[in-house]
């Protein structure tokens, strides 16, 4: 396989991905992306490298479907809906299976989420995928952190600790580490209804504050919507807080927004679970069995990034 | 330096460079960026690569000022304006030292060019660049590749060879390799007059057959502007077709545009030369000393990318 090849199979690749709006995809200098008037352009880029955030064994798909979902979550977070993505791909050397494989991977959440593959870049180098993804917001509306209000209630899509956990035992279940669902539809669906939002991709407990802000916060450790798996471990709700790449949406709302969050959430197919209230003092607190147990406090489990 | 300090190193960075039309900049999830309605959106990325792009005992703000500049080149080559930049860094451990002089590179260029620094991440791994960038051109004005006419004249810009020359020999000046000057203005400036256009980063051998498309091209050795410290070596044209990293412009116009040409070239303060013509035939042809060279035949220098 030679460089142009590996460039042709992206454009391959790209060709049958969606393409509204786009004027111009791969094979030019830069594409050329026509945006409604009226919206809010919302950028986000993320890196993964070998052995940093991914291992030669993890399959190349869900490398693929990882940098992809890696980004939408961060779009989800803003309320925003997803558009064009570009690719940054380096190899030590062109390897036509693995691209096929992550290409694989990549497409197929691409089209879930109709985003259309506009760039890239292919490089020789030690393994490693940067993608930028673009997508698009009502001016004004996007979700942002530390924008909450004490007295919000505090709520988590979906199931926590299901990645921490596939990463600390392989024999757990491996599917919620290597596939992560961006919570795309539910991010669009609380615009309007949350004050603040972010995705989980470091865990609860360094991502809360980041949240929160100036704010602080209090969650009940009973309510944390543990993933399946950890159930009845001894502090099975240690892995959901302190573990990361979870990608799930934590989101704040007033007690008065509780109909239209359950309404959002039944639009967008997606569980949320109330798990605390922001707080006006500082600090982020954890309660667990009548015990008062500071954020902070906790050490984070050693993971991919 | 933690991995916090060093986020809010690059974030410090962006803080004192242009934010035009940001809504939100670094810090959140994604960035949010008001694009006005009446734009298209033109988006590029690349990576720089430790050994592959750039040595470890390259100054670090030419790497900043490099990585920048490839992007912007590429949004010269579609005659967009600059706006926006992301910046994802992967480094095998904080370096205070380090970021500061990259970060000081990429600075530069960027107020040079009114680009705000909207996003990023920084990620262990082993030491690599990756920037997009995203420019603004008016709907449908975009110059492009491949869309040349038969009698078009060929213009590069600037002067060529004096990259590669840099890298082939330690000795001769650095500066072209090192801090490329991307043609930000001569792009805007060639918008409604060139046919078509690209950016020179693998040396006219490799991109004017990219440029030209289907149609050939015949370019004459003796009017090619090459750069002062070739002139005199045996060959002297060979470097500047075959070599790299000079990230001119090479661009076509019909002969009745000579001036509107040289107009744009005037404004935009660029020195453009005409180097051959568009044809019919198949092939890019260089003339030289009365011999045809089918560019195709040459050898590239093996260079950075």
């Amino acid at each position: 396989m030679t460089e142009d090849d590996l460039i042709a199979a992206v454009m391959d690749a790209a060709a049958v991905l969606p393409d509204r709006d786009v004027r111009l995809g791969i094979g030019d200098d830069a594409a050329i992306l026509a945006l409604d008037g009226g919206s809010d352009l919302v950028a986000c880029t993320d890196t993964l490298n070998l052995d940093t955030h991914f291992l030669a064994s993890q399959p190349p798909e869900s490398i693929g479907h990882r940098c992809l979902a890696a980004n939408l979550s961060d779009l989800a977070a803003m309320g925003a809906a997803p558009r064009f993505a570009l690719l940054s791909l380096s190899m030590p050397a062109p390897d036509a299976a693995w691209l096929e494989e992550f290409l694989g991977g990549f497409g197929a959440l691409a089209r879930r989420h109709d985003v259309a593959l506009v760039g890239g870049d292919t490089t020789r180098g030690p393994l490693a995928v940067a993608v930028t993804a673009l997508g698009s917001v009502a001016p004004g509306t996007a979700l942002t952190r530390k924008t909450a209000k004490a007295g919000d209630r505090i709520w988590v899509s979906g199931s926590l600790g299901g990645a921490a956990l596939a990463l600390a035992d392989p024999d757990a279940p491996q599917e919620r580490l290597l596939y992560p669902e961006p919570r795309v539809n539910l991010g669009q669906a609380l615009i309007g209804v949350a004050t603040a939002a972010m995705d989980l991709s470091d865990g609860l407990r360094v991502d809360l504050p980041r949240l929160l802000g100036r704010h602080g916060g209090r969650i009940d450790a009973d309510r944390l919507p543990l993933a399946g798996a950890l159930r009845g471990r001894s502090e099975d709700w240690r892995l959901a807080v302190c573990g990361g790449d979870d990608y799930e949406l934590c989101f704040t709302a007033p007690v008065a927004a509780d109909t239209a969050v359950s309404e959002a959430a039944a639009a967008a197919a997606t569980a949320v679970t109330a798990v605390g209230m922001v707080t006006d003092e500082a600090g982020c607190i954890l309660a667990s069995d009548g015990r008062d147990i500071d954020l902070g406090t906790l050490t984070g489990f050693e993971h991919f990034s």
